[in-house]
């Protein structure tokens, strides 16, 4: 791992080294995974120029996120100062992930929120030189309850970003243990959900799907939202829908999207190999602006 | 805020100060929530001597919780330095609550787990100078699952005590929205889970239930179990069994049961007040040790 592969600014301190401690022991986002996130791609060209891509966007849904949580969200402003200090000084070309952080702060003193950002490449997060696949292997395994379980329950924090993230872990570890690359999440009475780091897309009959955030407790996929705009743009139908499990495997076309990694191709499914109209594969890559 | 109310200590550090940053910016346990803890009951008596309540039973069960999480744990005897590192200092007398805290570790560096203990007195965990409370009134929120949902679903993490405690948290705080106290879960079917950081005790007809821990994904509670030992030692039946929700409204005695509080009494449930047996009560609180 080279030096400059990693950045950090923490909100009232600016840049810190990636390697000096910055949070303490009694901090609600350690200790109760209290706090949320948001991530996005950073583009940096040849010349050492980085830019985030719909910074504005994910803040929003950050701050969907911290209102959702009774959280003190600092000012937008602080916000964009903190991922312009950590941008500035990234310079490293090709791709890279902002991860936007905040939590509920101490527990054993008054100090406010804890935020920071921070800028890792795309190459440190285990996608190899050459960057993210294309296509993956999935396996479906059940999130535990039914596709409505979110009514009426804001407790529950469906569609918030949280820092409670474990389940997705140990479910892309499950994945890696049966030979597959990712997750599709499914429900108890049948539906596929998300991926444990990515939203869903599939393809029947050249329309576009997407599982509806809302009842379902999913994250709002940004990028899922922005391949959505573009299709209707071109004409394409996009709508939210929630998709049977037994559809995935015979769909024109399963993805899993994510802000880093753009619309990833799914061509097996628990086991079973998926078909894909390629001309639609190409179409999706562009929406996504990949 | 007294000096002294709070003592941390970190695996291969030793005693640091509380308001020392112990954690960097790409720990797995702040930014995933990957990583599990336990917590126990200090005693400390007039002359400063503390001791840990069980404290071989809760490195047990972070044992447990390492294991299905696969993390890789410190050796037993490093938990129990640590503790003792921290205990050696404190000398505040009362009741504390030690906390033994395990993280992935370091994403960007190959570092290894994360771990440290912390020390809190009681009276600074918003229970007030007069130590926790006896009674409190609780409502019933839904925990979004069916009583079997984590059935064959390891990766659900059922039973484990992770980091990843935000939905704890934000029903405890659902509850003091309502004027409650407290939070009983309940399954999408209709039957009573556990707290959010509690174990529950019902008593029907003088038996004592709580929820069976396994496919309910509750927590095993190391309290619930010495009331158990202690009650079957005196004669009395204790079993673990789903108890349907409208049951809670007619039993005998409702407690949540937490190593910290020690069995605290439900006198109230959905702004429905409850009877309780006092003879039980008595009992329940002797069975405990408080």
């Amino acid at each position: 791992m080279s030096e400059g592969s990693h950045v950090v600014a923490v909100l009232g301190r600016g840049l810190v080294d990636a390697d000096e401690r910055v949070i303490t022991a009694d901090d609600l986002g350690l200790t109760r995974g209290d706090g949320c996130f948001d991530s996005t791609l950073v583009r940096t060209d040849r010349a050492g120029n980085a830019a985030a891509v719909d910074l504005e966007g994910h803040l929003d849904r950050l701050e969907r996120s911290a209102r959702a949580l009774d959280l003190d969200n600092p000012p937008r402003s602080a916000w964009r100062d903190l991922a312009a200090c950590a941008l500035d000084t990234w310079s490293t070309p090709g791709e890279a992930v902002l991860k936007l952080v905040l939590t509920r702060g101490r527990e054993w003193r008054p100090a406010g929120p804890t935020a920071y950002v921070s800028v890792t490449h795309l190459r440190d997060l285990g996608t190899g030189e050459a960057g993210p696949p294309r296509t993956i292997t999935a396996v479906t395994l059940t999130r535990g309850h039914p596709a409505d379980a979110f009514r009426e329950a804001p407790w529950l924090l469906g569609g918030v970003k949280t820092l409670s993230y474990v389940v997705n872990v140990a479910a892309q570890r499950e994945a890696r243990r049966r030979g597959a690359d990712d997750v599709i999440f499914t429900t108890t009475d049948g539906y596929a959900l998300d991926g444990p780091t990515s939203g869903l897309l599939v393809a029947r009959d050249g329309v576009l799907l997407s599982t509806p955030p809302g009842d379902t407790g999913i994250l709002e996929s940004v990028t899922v939202e922005a391949i959505f705009e573009a299709a209707r743009r071109e004409g394409r139908e996009a709508r939210w829908a929630l998709v049977p499990v037994e559809d995935l495997y015979r769909s024109d076309g399963l993805w899993l999207v994510s802000s880093g990694r753009g619309p990833v191709l799914v061509t097996e499914l628990d086991g079973r190999p998926l078909r894909h109209d390629p001309g639609l594969a190409g179409d999706v890559a562009g929406y996504a602006g990949f």
